[in-house]
């Protein structure tokens, strides 16, 4: 075992930053060295309990992080803190910043926050967070907390990389009411609606009731257990009501564990994202400037109507297949 | 042009059909000519509203399509069903059976309704159903109804295929209600609560309003013409309320159209559906009996945890690139 390995299951702060350093590397020989410690690392045993949450701006997210993880880290458990971003690229900076977003919780010694680094493409963002995710595993952490700002897929994939799934909503009604992005309120296990406190109280307990009534009109899946997936308020500025959301994440994660579900969705999990990275493998020779450069002609066609999407795909593949001919207009229809 | 291409253009029905028949099946030169009959046809400029109907057994689907067609065909307009289901090959028949499930609409001069075959494989479903959307368009159709029974990503299919969807209900409250499929509801434009007669009435409207309430939940699409998603009652059986929904659908088409957002959807799709095609063909190595044998194999490892995602990933694509060692043990970490 390499002593990197070793220093991870060591729990050594300094090894693990390095090794999610690695992990997040496109160089090929760190590719190489990043698999080989997640090889080494493989069947060592410990699992977190992994919490994705997401929350759009403006519904206090950090500071829910900030409280939720000092009360996890006061009382003995060593949370790490992950962000999925893959707008930071786009932004230049981290959601995570430079952790003064979250200094207490930064500073304890239970805690580990990595910022999310700059990386557009979605696939890289998902296979390095489950890469990181790995590692803090390994390290012995309690609790995995990924953390998605909700641009573009990126709460698809913290589903699929966590345990249980929390949505982060703000008291809201009426006109100032945004609504929440299609897709995030069918993966919620549990719905927080944070600030309830002062003069929005009432407003908080009124949009908990509305989404309540909501996720009563979905359909029931295998893994909830009876009377999820719940709604509920709390106050991360007052530290109100984060000690019921644990315990609602907890008794959860308990009944999933007894019923089995758990190690299914794990399993069901690694099997997905195997089959995904073959995907994204075998896909990759549409990466290059020449066949996005093919791809985008066709595809132009395409939306004009003057080619169907199957012809068009029949050129893309034979330029593919004789490694030429980017340059081509498109042939279209006689 | 072709004889048949000349015959669809001229709205005959048996030539359509023919045709429909070429476009389904998966013979190679059929294929060939069905491509070929594609080409031919592009670019004739008509354009069918195209309306994707999802709903669960029990909500009436059959009756409602057939009261809702009649209507559309008695008002002198022409209206093709056609059905996507994934399973069929599975229950072994088709959703729309013998037609006998809406006898007197297959009756209609102005009506055509094509059960759907039996092909299991998602990616045929959809190119074979949007294939026939064309068909129907160039044979000079004014709406295309695309039906769904909901298995699977049946709806995603749908809804990437249609102008506009529309999703049917049945009247239910507390211990009855067993709540919408996950992601269909966010898809939706419209949400009809079908059987809102006699005894059902009261719980329809209850119904209608539960989902009206949820569907302000969802933040607005710039699709999304103001009032919309919107859940109306409709009672299929007793023919009331069915011209309130057509006007609705016409509503939202209108302003679409108006905002130029018709045309960006229909183009958006279009180069969705071609990307999906270039994806398939590229992704079709894995489509063999030794491939899957491998890809199940490796997954197991993965499941167990006794190999990571990305490394069984690097031994499934290098065991394409080679050629072979389907037989082979996956490798599991040292």
């Amino acid at each position: 075992m390499t002593d990197l390995a070793e220093s991870i299951l060591n729990a050594d702060r300094r090894a693990l930053a390095r090794a999610i350093t690695l992990v997040e590397s496109t160089r090929a020989d760190h590719r190489e060295a990043a698999q080989a410690l997640l090889a080494e690392l493989a069947g060592h045993g410990r699992q977190a309990l992994r919490i994705g949450l997401s929350g759009t701006p403006g519904v206090g997210k950090s500071t829910f992080i900030e409280s939720f993880g000092l009360m996890l880290a006061d009382a003995g458990l060593k949370i790490a803190v992950l962000a999925v971003d893959p707008s930071s690229a786009r932004t230049g900076g981290s959601i995570l910043g430079d952790k003064t977003r979250m200094e207490r919780l930064s500073r304890h010694a239970n805690a580990f926050i990595r910022p999310s680094p700059s990386q557009s493409h979605l696939g890289g963002v998902a296979r390095r967070t489950r890469e990181a995710v790995a590692l803090c595993e390994a390290a012995g952490f309690d609790v995995v907390l990924i953390e998605t700002v909700g641009v573009g897929q990126s709460e698809t994939v913290v589903a699929e990389l966590s345990d249980i799934f929390v949505l982060l909503l703000a008291p809201a009604g009426g006109d100032e009411l945004q609504g929440v992005k299609r897709g995030i309120m069918e993966a919620a296990d549990l719905i927080v609606v944070n600030k309830a406190d002062g003069e929005l109280k009432s407003t908080a307990t009124r949009t908990c009731a509305d989404y309540a009534g909501a996720l009563r009109l979905l359909r029931a899946r295998p893994q909830d257990a009876p009377g999820f997936p719940k709604a509920m308020t709390a106050s991360a500025l007052h530290e109100a009501g984060l000690g019921a959301v644990w315990d609602e994440i907890r008794a959860l994660a308990n009944w999933r564990r007894e019923k089995g579900h758990w190690n299914e969705r794990r399993a069901a999990q690694a099997r997905h994202w195997f089959a995904e990275e073959v995907k994204q493998a075998l896909l990759a020779v549409l990466d290059t400037p020449e066949a996005r450069a093919r791809m985008a002609a066709l595809a132009e066609s395409v939306a004009r109507g003057t080619l169907a999407p199957g012809a068009a795909a029949r050129q893309m593949v034979s330029t593919l297949a004789g490694g030429s001919a980017a340059l081509d207009a498109p042939r279209e229809s006689a």
